[in-house]
């Protein structure tokens, strides 16, 4: 799920400048909680998000000295279990003051993508994005959906539908990474099982509000069929 | 939080057209899942969300003989409880098949507002909030962050901190709904606790994630001192 998202602005005045009222149409979109049986680990993607960059990018000039750093008065509520250099909001020996390091505006997400062909039913869509994005071939009947709602309400108020999948390392077919030629830069990130609510709950790992509601969602619904740690 | 999200266009290219790259700068946001201790109900708000309703316009130009009724193949995983008027993506008699009701552009949130107050705390902006969308007098040392995440990767890459407020029929100090001069047309809702997992995952009642996800944390969470159902 990459820049495609934004199809155009409407509502836009005959000279150019914008209404307070603009608003996005954009494709619904489905997402996927990935879950490997094998190893025991949810299956995310790590993207470079522009929008992300400059929103960091926005916040370093508010605070020149603490580029990218507000978190630094809020400890995170549990011990972080990812590397260091995994995190975003830390300024980079060398980068200048007003220009975070690309990590700012990498976040970790579900994988996704846009409801944009109309012969395809949503599970084959979301298959589509698991193998070309995460690299997992697993079958439409696999796919359970959790459930749906609005995303982007004042902007885009398209749907997205989020479903959950089982996968193996057998079902292991490629590399993923989604379509380097769409602009897309994914990379395949695992978080352990019994990692995952302390990655959900730690503020200084940048990630989607899917992620964490489908992790807590994982944790209410699978907990009798996989233990999951739950030091939150 | 309404049309004022968003603020502006950037990378607009100079003849007006938009480069695929366009993204939206704005704000960052907080959201507050409000807890009624005296009728144990949750308080959410109720708005007219013209994107959504644009969506809902356009879908229904694909399908014109099913104008916004894209759902019904697939029957809501629980009973819905609330009433058939509340809810969206239903023809009402007399509405040409390209126009959808009015109730086809609303959803059930969280109430939420733009960090844009510099000299404010999120927790200030927060609590102003609830005050002016759901008319409940909080105080700043009542609310409990659950966590932040950020939203809209793909358009404005801003960042929401969700809260958590127990409030009661004592401090109910007035009516909410809002600032009708700022464009915002909130209806205060109420969501009784034992309702609130079969709310949240009933697909036909149009909501955000942030609803969903701040229901499942509470039964998580909150479990221990408020019993929630978990029919789902």
């Amino acid at each position: 799920l990459f820049i495609p998202f934004i199809k155009f602005c409407i509502n836009e005045r005959s000279n150019g400048t914008k209404k307070s009222w603009d608003f996005m149409q954009t494709h619904d979109s489905v997402s996927v909680l990935i879950f490997n049986t094998t190893s025991h680990c949810f299956i995310l993607v790590k993207q470079f998000r522009p929008a992300v960059y400059m929103s960091e990018w926005e916040r370093s000039k508010l605070k020149p000295l603490q580029p990218a750093e507000e978190e630094s008065a809020e400890p995170a509520p549990a011990e972080p279990k990812v590397p260091e250099e995994d995190k975003a909001g830390e300024t980079s020996e060398g980068t200048s003051s007003h220009q975070p390091p690309a990590s700012a505006g990498v976040t970790y997400e579900l994988c996704a993508g846009l409801v944009d062909k109309p012969n395809l039913s949503l599970e084959e869509i979301a298959r589509q994005e698991v193998l070309e994005e995460c690299g997992y071939d697993v079958s439409v009947t696999k796919l359970r959906k959790i459930t749906s709602f609005r995303s982007g309400v004042g902007v885009t108020g398209s749907k997205q539908t989020m479903f959950y999948a089982e996968v193996s390392d057998e079902n292991h077919v490629g590399e993923g990474g989604g379509k380097p030629q769409e602009g897309e830069l994914i990379e395949v990130v695992k978080v352990p099982l019994h990692e995952a609510m302390t990655f959900a709950f730690d503020e200084s790992i940048p990630k989607t509000m899917g992620v964490i509601f489908s992790f807590i969602w994982f944790h209410s619904n699978m907990s009798p069929k996989y233990k999951i740690s739950t030091n939150v």
